[in-house]
């Protein structure tokens, strides 16, 4: 495979060298998407430099592969015809969503520089939303009709599918307005008999997507049903675009991130994942505060239970200092507990209908291994601090501490879900403090009836 | 879409009714991945129903989307000679998966009553570990030579692809000794002049697959090239099979799966992650347990942390109150720059390169988020205990607190990957805890110096 640092070195080196001829030779034997790893790890003078030494085709290529604000950088600095050539090289869909991503004039120029034919396209396509079926479809479509022949169809193929860069993998049946009537795959049409029509060979069940399907809807009928690529239809089912699986994995990686930085407390909804890491701090500060904040009020609440028992930390203040040691535990198990729970419910393998055996399921590992756990605590506070009764009360708080977290841990989700609101979004913070305020609660309770004899 | 819900009360009426017609004409209207969501939620009695009154050919399509335990489940029930002629209909690679995961002497059962020709190349793909690409592959895969003109490579897959049930996207071009020359994409094909030879249109710059590579690495060049098929190779480029992306979806869900439950401290190495949401209870412990276990002992050095300033509480009891808080705060904090990290290095866009600006900007937004928390704390601290110097060295421990668990949340992932060890296994509960001790020693050393003007 590609070792990306001692490459980016040599690239480094011989743009130092200003040794041109061999950095197109070298580029341009890269496939795009290795292309696409290096450039952002070059400086914005040294990509740029990298970039007008790649052929115009491996450009355009490299360009679908690298993210918005490189794509918008590298057309920004190069010359506008040269910009604009490269641009009619790319598929439609990929066009449109670096037109998307820049200002409008700046677009207009572009666009007024484009073939007339391929700037109306694009300008359909840019009036569809960017995480819609609409805006991530290519609009250039090979259909056919049910009448034709396959042998029609097989010659129509060769003139059409030649003078377009269109993407070949069904051929899609429709009427004189369009309408999606089936489906015929390649591999189906090539071992038909020649003079058969295609309405005898053609799917008329086809799995179809609208214009308006959520992005994240669109990777999941994609997931669901393995095709390599999905027709997108508007509400007449008229046949608009396809959109093909190397345009999902894309949002499959995006949807990914987002869901792993949601369970962190990290909102995905106002700001894009790529400006957390590397846009306006401001925007990364909005992302991540508001769950903190929801944390924070959270840990005052617990404040307020500590506090209620000042009295017994008073008495005994070498109980406080187990404090941590249950929290940080009953954290861990009960967030253990969620993630399991969300991401069951996201794959399909939790279902509301299960919720009751996994409750039972969840409850029972967290007994179990709070047992282990308190009584290893019980052993250990003896020995440290020989003080039995301590020892037996940490213990025994760590097992129902432990066993809570579980049960919170996996009721929350299912609770959250029964009242329509995405569990992938709102457990983490919110179960985790909750979870810590029921333990602190329980705790303090056991030390003041068993070790103080009171409860205030 | 599909109601799940109401879909499923239907077909249980149905079953219930015995009428089997009806169950029939029902169920072979679905799609099979439709049909694949439905069966997991009825019962094992129910669901063997369903399954005995689904065509054969719907059987087989079934059986590739249903998880392994109902795969074998449902083949062990049905007639022996029905489950051959349904394992027949699948893809070799399906197949070899189902059988793969059956008890010895049950495939062998199988095996003998499958067509020779279909299980010599089961018992061939059987021979690779089912995490790699040799145990995704499917093995049948049409080939041609070099010399062959488009027109002969035409007629050649109308007689080979309409035999077999082979899938069909790119031709692969190899020698008399199966080594791999190059690759036709049916498009090329299709558009190409009859008398062309093979040789002028393949491309011969391949991505490809070995057959020992990973399952993770394999669904890694998938997302990374966004090919819908890729041809697997042996040491020496003989062609062995063909990876689809429908044998990847699987992989990748798996995957993301897989980082979700290590970032929150569960292992996936030794336990796959269906026996933790529904296999053998030990099995989930065991997956559970290690990372509890590291969580313990860190969290014992937090106490002891904590213990060596029993003194402090001792003297002002109050200020053990406010732990969770604090401990809370940098935890979570501190997991959102672990989990922006890690996600970051695994999708390429964070880079050892780019360690230091990352550092630098989570920092900053730490110190920033920290402050105005912090002032929040203070203020309301004040308010509640009336004792501002108790409100502003709270106050001051958060600032610090969050600044450093940002930092440490930051820099561990790079340190761990920079020494080897993937972060995402690691990092979690390690960091966490490391983040509540320092916060914790940080904390009671300000209130010592400054509320107590002592330090021990």
């Amino acid at each position: 495979m590609l070792n990306i640092e001692t490459t980016i070195e040599r690239i480094r080196e011989i743009i130092e060298d200003e040794n041109y001829s061999q950095l197109q030779e070298e580029l341009n034997n890269f496939h795009s998407a290795d292309l696409a790893e290096i450039f952002p790890t070059l400086s914005a003078d040294e990509r740029l430099i990298a970039f007008e030494n790649v052929d115009e085709d491996k450009a355009a290529e490299l360009l679908e592969y690298l993210s918005p604000q490189y794509q918008v950088e590298l057309l920004g600095e190069i010359d506008v015809e040269k910009a604009s050539r490269i641009i009619t090289l790319m598929p439609h869909d990929s066009a449109a969503d670096i037109l998307g991503d820049m200002e409008e004039d700046e677009s207009e120029s572009y666009l007024n520089k484009l073939p007339h034919k391929f700037s109306d396209e694009i300008r359909e396509l840019l009036t569809y939303k960017e995480d819609t079926a609409g805006g991530l479809m290519n609009s250039i479509v090979l259909t056919v009709r049910k009448e034709m022949t396959v042998e029609e169809v097989l010659t129509y193929i060769r003139k059409e599918a030649e003078e377009d860069n269109m993407e070949l993998y069904y051929i899609y049946v429709v009427d004189k307005h369009s309408h999606l009537l089936g489906v015929v795959s390649l591999r189906d049409l090539l071992t038909s008999h020649a003079k058969v029509k295609i309405e005898e060979i053609m799917m008329s069940d086809i799995v179809k997507l609208h214009v308006d399907d959520k992005q994240d809807h669109v990777a999941d009928i994609f997931m669901k049903y393995q095709y390599n690529a999905l027709p997108v239809v508007d509400l007449y089912n008229r046949l608009k675009g396809i959109i093909t699986w190397d345009d999902v994995s894309d949002i499959v990686e995006e949807e990914t991130t987002e869901e792993i930085l949601q369970s962190s407390g990290i909102t995905t909804a106002v700001v894009d994942e790529d400006e957390i890491l590397s846009g306006n701090i401001f925007r990364a500060i909005r992302a991540r505060a508001p769950w903190l904040f929801i944390t924070l009020i959270g840990e005052f609440i617990a404040v307020n239970v500590a506090d209620r028992f000042e009295f017994a930390i008073h008495a005994l203040p070498v109980i406080a200092i187990f404090m941590p040691l249950l929290a940080g535990l009953g954290g861990n198990i009960g967030t253990q507990s969620i993630t399991l729970m969300v991401r069951g419910l996201s794959t399909g393998q939790v279902t509301m209908n299960s919720a009751l055996h996994h409750i039972g399921r969840e409850m029972l590992v967290g007994l179990m291994i709070g047992l282990v756990f308190g009584l290893l605590v019980t052993l250990s506070t003896w020995g440290w601090q020989h003080h039995i009764e301590l020892g037996v009360v940490v213990g025994l708080a760590m097992v129902v501490n432990m066993t809570l977290a579980t049960i919170i841990g996996t009721v929350a989700p299912f609770m959250l879900k029964a009242i329509k609101i995405d569990p992938a979004v709102a457990s983490g913070p919110v179960i985790a403090t909750t979870i810590d305020v029921v333990g602190l609660a329980i705790y303090f309770s056991m030390v003041s009836i068993f070790l103080l004899g009171v409860l205030k």
